[in-house]
């Protein structure tokens, strides 16, 4: 098999662990059981108990909660190669909603599958707890941006973020990517009005430094949006193998 | 061995999962190793590598990321019985600071140390990822909770939260509990300002419901502040055994 056949998925992990044989059986068998999920409609809701991981290998899918009064908070993104709801799989009753932007076809991924999987190549398991950990670092960054950046570097933090997390999948670079994300999706992200996106959006592109329009982001001066946005990529640790 | 000559992590993780004799012995073995830490002095930095983790059995840390204007954003706080660094353990790059609250003695665990473990009795392994995947729940609530929680309901939030967390170690009720965190810890945690914070604090004691002071949290009206908050604890996921 040449790596082109393999999935998103086990592209990146290949990425940073070189897996044996078996290992990559392993991983190709957890895609077996493929499942559709329609845009907007919740493929697992807030409180729903014993739900399943999915790997996504096409499309894009949200994580969010939502408040008692009605307002939602976009947690993070899935995109190919992610897998989702892995963070809270063992956690009985999942704490936040995942919603598809687009029609997606993810495979199911039961936690007995995942824990026999773990028992039998725990080199596997340390790979996919490194893209886990990786997920989280995102979280972690999401939550710096929302607390302390101001509205247009928490903005261009996030695309670039999102940019390079895709040209990890093949799915963009330093010149930009398909985005199917509306305004209402970047305000739930970033803790801002549609209003106020609309206004930043429209400073980043009078700044000459990335337009979204039409479904792709453009950047336009990749450097000065990393520098408006302070973005160090470290924390996607994305520089070479981890365990060879 | 009775279950108070435990660790509090070893307590925490049997409440959860029902661990045999030998995975208990593994689950102590990893606290051999034990290091000192000075209050007030970073024991991990941002962008330090081949950091290990460390298991805390008394006292307090916080995690935090610096921006490069030099504000700081709280990620969360470790109590007794956490994994302080488990989630990047596996990140080449430590993404955040580790800066202990008091001084404390924790015991490192070394990337290796995990993963022999984790060969050993996948039980284990479950285990603390069941852990690990409940600290990550926390940060996304604190992240819904910078974005879309108004000061006082996010105050009420991040001080129920604590209070849950230091119960199941036996450090804390709903009666209150022992709290070594200053004004400015809280508005790096909460994105407010400390003038703010004490603002929030001192209406959330008029209404009758939580007064903080001289290193207690005393909960006057647990309910009323539940309310508040909009607290749900299902995240937590306290309510009994994962694996028996």
């Amino acid at each position: 098999m040449t790596s082109n056949e393999h999935s998103p998925l086990t592209r990146k992990l290949s990425a940073f662990v070189a897996l044996s044989e078996v290992e990559l059986a392993v991983l190709e068998r957890l895609h077996q059981r493929r499942r559709s999920f329609v845009a907007g409609r919740d493929m697992v809701h807030q409180g729903q108990s014993e739900q399943a991981a999915f790997i996504l290998s096409a499309g894009w899918v949200c994580s969010y909660k939502l408040q008692a009064d009605g307002s939602r908070q976009i947690v993070d993104f899935q995109v190919p190669g992610d897998f989702l709801g892995l963070r809270s799989v063992l956690l009985r009753t999942s704490d936040h909603s995942f919603e598809p932007i687009v029609d997606v076809e993810p495979a199911e991924v039961l936690t007995s599958d995942l824990i026999e999987a773990f028992t039998q190549t725990p080199r596997l398991a340390t790979a996919i707890l490194w893209a886990a950990s990786r997920d989280e670092a995102m979280v972690v960054e999401h939550l710096v941006g929302i607390g302390r950046r101001e509205a247009d570097a928490r903005m261009a933090h996030f695309l670039l973020e999102l940019g390079s997390k895709l040209a990890l999948v093949g799915l963009g670079s330093k010149a930009g990517f398909d985005c199917p994300l509306t305004q209402y999706h970047l305000a739930d992200t970033l803790g801002l009005s549609a209003v106020h996106v609309n206004r930043v959006l429209r400073q980043l592109r009078e700044h000459g430094l990335v337009t979204f329009r039409d479904g792709r982001v453009t950047f336009h001066d990749y450097g000065g949006l990393v520098a408006l946005a302070g973005f160090d990529p470290t924390y996607l640790d994305q520089t070479g193998p981890l365990l060879t």
